[in-house]
């Protein structure tokens, strides 16, 4: 920007820019907050963001990100191995984890079928899925999987492969988020909540 | 978060969200962008940051952050030195020489007099300020500090002492921004903008 002089910062800024929902501003202020800040911020954030891929890899049986393989939930022999939660991706665990509502096991999708931009079922992990769902002696199947198209559309295809089985699947429910204003809700969510109307 | 499988996770979401303007939400989406992104995008960023203070320095003229002392605008023989840009801190340098505004020199104060949160003169670069403005033949000081009670105190005061040399101090102008609109301008701004009327 300013000559030579300033090569360092631009790259930093050029970098943190790359993340998602951070613009060329946002970076810029980050990068001189931590020009101000401690050095040894700067230097915890780099071991952390240089270790992150050797210390990270995918849990062979859930998919998910762990350190050790199994990962913790897998291996945990205090959770309920008859019940599966299917997630789109690792940090759906994480969402649902904090909930502190689910007490089975996850396995993780690796993505939704979207025909558009070329992902059909073979590149997600639903053969895994299934030879989990046979040999794990699993009951139920729960698709935690977004309200969305490419959601709707994955969940249905899992449903039929599962269909002869005697394993039940069943999705998240859909309708008015808590807290939320039924005036300020969209069509489709009030269309999803009256079907999934349940008594009081 | 899910027992001892996300610790390297948890470290990082816990140092990102330490990041101003970004929360633990962001962090966590943020983290696991960058688990599923090229791990050589990690290891540059992890480069940067670990060298970040070791490679950038202040400049001992203008207090601006640079590899090499003095910076390449001090350092610049294009730069008129007979004018000099006072702001309080090195980011707004790269604010202004983005504008191509400003041909002179800088000189960074490191902050801004602020009596309730223990800021004096003294704790400024206001004495370095003063002898390079005798030294190096300074004949008009911009003050380009924020147009707030703080950056109007710190100007007053600079003003002051600048008062009976042959140095004329000025300020950036303050009123309406480019683009913006009357009905939504403060009280404030709208009296600074009459006051500072030009001739059209």
């Amino acid at each position: 920007m300013n000559g030579r002089g300033l090569d360092a910062i631009d790259r930093l800024v050029d970098l943190l820019s790359k993340l998602p929902g951070i613009g060329k501003k946002s970076a810029g202020r980050l990068a001189y907050h931590l020009l101000d800040a401690d050095p040894g911020y700067s230097r915890m954030l780099a071991g952390e963001l240089a270790s992150l891929h050797s210390v990270i890899r995918r849990c062979s049986r859930c998919g998910s990100y762990t350190e050790s393989d199994p990962c913790a939930i897998c291996s945990d022999p205090g959770r309920d191995a008859s019940i599966i939660c299917v997630v789109e991706r690792p940090q759906d665990i994480r969402v649902i984890e904090e909930s502190r509502e689910f007490r089975g096991r996850f396995h993780v999708l690796g993505g939704l079928i979207a025909p558009l931009d070329g992902v059909g079922p073979d590149n997600l992990t639903i053969g895994q899925l299934l030879s989990r769902i046979r040999g794990e002696g699993v009951k139920e199947a729960i698709l935690a999987l977004n309200p969305t198209v490419e959601g709707d559309t994955t969940a249905l295809y899992i449903g039929k492969l599962l269909k002869d089985t005697d394993v039940e699947v069943t999705r998240l429910a859909s309708g008015l988020p808590v807290g939320g204003d039924l005036e300020y809700t969209d069509r489709l969510t009030l269309s999803r909540s009256f079907r999934g109307r349940v008594k009081v």
